[in-house]
This record gives structure tokens, C-alpha cells and sequence, in this order.
């Protein structure tokens, strides 16, 4: 009954994608998953014979085009997930989830939580005492709250939920750009540079505001691209 | 009683670096830890609070240079473990580590296995269900086995060992280069592309002299380095 999870990295966006699946019934979701890394991934969703149930989009990224709809095309059962207020990509999505909202695999279930702020659909699924967080909360850091709809206050609530989860419950970013692969919430509450327990909202508002980044090289296509899940137009 | 494992990556090389220890002792050891990613290293021990025990490398590795005499300097308590046919690195190591050596931290036992082929010195690590494989295994792939007293009939009847753990044993490479970061011992048995287990030696033979690699860029100043575990001379 126990939980495959595979972390999978993208090199280019520096982007995670996990695949999760139920060992014994074998149905699995893909989280977060990559065009350019489609072929690595669905040889591993064949190797290990997985019945590929959901295709997750934490939010609509700006960094990497989602593989969603051409994963679809090759598994056209599985569903595609959402968070409910990507409305702007709402003709493509099967399931737009909401809080709460679960998605059963095998035995486990996947449990949504929105978490906006970084952009304003953004979500985190949390499976057993796994959470997978996108780019609401990375390890020592957080998604930056300067477009799409982003804000830093709204971002400060939804981590301020997560950090209410049980200090063990593992943490799988999104992206990671230090080398990191896995933290735990009672890590973050500690140790996050941008948001531990002892900042306040103002804090982090501030730390966030200064983060100083340039954009995505990649926002004008991905954005665009991502809010069609990934449908290459011929 | 859980063991703490936190796989870290360092991307120029592509190397993985893992730290381990018991949750409750804070026992440490860290495997195959890169110079330049010292820093984030220090920090990591540092807010887990842990006690570093062993500084553990894998082999002597030709495309990076390993951190352990600098962590030593931070952690004199802490000793260097090597492989025991490193003797080139002799004079540098704590520990001269063969088959079945066992390294304590806290309840759990870093069991040395004893896996030549990429070089003549390689290890392999088992702690509890998981297995260190430094450049022996890889992730449906393996090290190349042609300098440092490579030689792939070795390498072979190695990872033979290897495969006779069972098939949930969770394996964690000393590279990747595909975005992969975790695997067992049944699925590199069933999928790994030079090595599988319906693959007799002659054929891993072929297959891995035809890898057709460059050497790696930094041969030169990390083999040097290395045989002195890093030791920076003034």
C-alpha cells in the first residue's frame, strides 16, 4: 500500500515534476510535468506500468510550457487538473479543484489546497504526509508575488496554512535552484529566508518585494501556452 | 527512529551529495559532498543541528573536487572514509573502509559494500533500504569504466552484488544527467539500458565500451585533489 514517489527534474527552468502512484493498483498522477522532458517521462509511467489517472498543474507556470495535453493525448483517461481559479484555462482543464477537493490514486488520496499568491490559481496537493507545493513555498524560499495576479499578503495566508500542517509533513517544491530536493514544514517554519514563523506579514511583504528578479525568458510563450495546457496549435 | 535523508545536487557536475542521519541522535554522515557547495552544506548541518560522524566518498572521483578535508577542518570530530583499495588516498582517510564495514550513526549502520569497476576503489552504501551507489549503478545507466583501473568485467560481477539486495531496495545514484533522482534495485534489474539482468557480461561489455565519452573537463586538477580528499595546499 505504500506511495510511489518518483521527483523528476527539469535542468533548463530548474522545475520538479513528481510521478505518484499507488504500488499495488498502480494509478498515478503526474504533477507539474515538462514539455521538453515528455518522452523521459512517459517511458517511466510504461516502465513502471502506471495507470495515469490526473495530469496536476500546480498553477499556470511562466517559466516552462506544461506536457498536460500532449501527456492527454497519449493517456486520454487521465484528467486534467487545475486550481478553480485559473479561469483563463478553464477550456482545457477536466477537473477545476478546489479546496478540498480530492483526487483518489489506489488506496491514497490527493488532497487540494489553495494556496494563491505567487499567482492567483495557485495550488498545493498534499498525499499522505507528502506536500507538494509548486512554487507557493520552496525550500529557504518562495515564489516570487510580482505578476499574474500575484501578491505578497495573499501568498503570506496561504503558506501561514501550510505551516498549520504537521512539522514532518515532507515538502516538494516546484523548483529548486540551490541543489535542494526535500524539506519538511517544521524546517521552513525555522529556517525559510523569506517567510519562517518569526516574520510577520510585513516582513515577508518587504524580503519579497526585494527579491530583485528579472523575468522568465520564457513568459510571453509560456503563459500563453500554459493557459491552453500545453496545446501545440498546428 | 527515522533516518533523515536529504539527497542535495550539485548541477555543474551533476553529482548528488547525501546527507544522512538519525532523527533523534543527529548522527550524521554526508556521502560524496562537492567543494563548491560547501556553504549550503555547512548551513544544512548546521540548522538540523546534526553531528557529523563520517565524511564518507564513494571513490575518487574525476570530475569534481570533494569537500571533505575543508568539512573536516569545520568538523575534527568527523572522519574521512574511504574505500580500501583507494591507496593512493591512504594517507589523507580516517578510515579505510572494506566489505561489510560498518559506520554507526545513532540505531542505524552504514554498511560499506565493497563495488569496483568504475574505478578500482568504488564503494557502495547501505543503510536501512537504501543503497548509495556512487558511480557504480546509476539510474538506468552506469559509470563509465575507462580510466582509473576501470574495467567493466569487474564493474559487472559488482553491480551483480548489487542486484542481490532486494528489489525494493531504493537506490540513489552519485549522478544524474536525465533529471532522474531515485530508483530500486528491482527496476534497474528490469530497465537499466546497460545493465539489466537479461543482459550477460559480454554484453555490458560491449555495450559500455561503445559509451564513446570525453573525459571529463576537470580530470586533471580533481583525480590530484581528490587522492589528498581535497585538501587545498597554501
Amino acid at each position: 500500500m505504500s506511495l510511489i514517489c518518483k521527483p523528476l527534474f527539469e535542468h533548463e527552468s530548474s522545475t520538479f515534476t513528481y510521478l505518484i502512484a499507488d504500488s499495488v493498483t498502480k494509478e498515478a498522477a503526474i504533477i507539474d510535468a515538462v514539455d521538453c522532458m515528455i518522452e523521459r517521462d512517459i517511458a517511466l509511467i510504461e516502465e513502471l506500468d502506471l495507470d495515469l489517472k490526473f495530469i496536476i498543474e500546480t498553477h499556470i507556470h511562466a517559466d516552462h510550457v506544461t506536457s498536460a495535453c500532449p501527456l492527454k493525448n497519449k493517456y486520454p483517461n487521465a484528467k486534467i487538473v487545475l486550481g478553480i481559479e485559473n479561469t483563463s484555462a478553464e477550456a482545457c482543464a477536466d477537473i477545476m479543484a478546489g479546496e478540498g477537493h480530492v483526487l483518489p490514486i489506489g488506496k491514497h488520496e490527493i488532497t487540494a489546497i489553495e494556496t494563491p499568491g505567487h499567482t492567483i490559481g495557485c495550488m498545493s496537493f498534499l498525499v499522505d504526509n507528502k506536500l507538494f507545493t509548486g512554487d507557493s513555498l520552496f525550500i529557504r524560499s518562495t515564489g516570487r508575488c510580482d505578476f499574474q495576479g500575484g501578491s505578497a499578503s495573499t501568498l503570506y495566508h496561504s503558506i501561514q496554512k501550510l505551516f498549520a500542517l504537521p512539522d514532518s509533513t515532507i515538502v516538494y517544491p516546484g523548483h529548486d535552484y540551490n541543489g535542494f530536493t526535500v524539506s519538511t514544514i517544521g524546517e521552513e517554519k525555522k529556517f525559510n529566508t523569506l517567510v519562517r514563523e518569526d516574520y510577520d506579514q510585513e516582513t515577508f511583504i518587504k524580503k519579497v518585494g526585494s527579491l530583485d528578479l528579472s523575468l522568465p525568458k520564457k513568459i510571453n510563450v509560456a503563459v500563453p501556452a500554459n493557459q491552453s495546457c500545453g496545446l501545440i496549435s498546428s
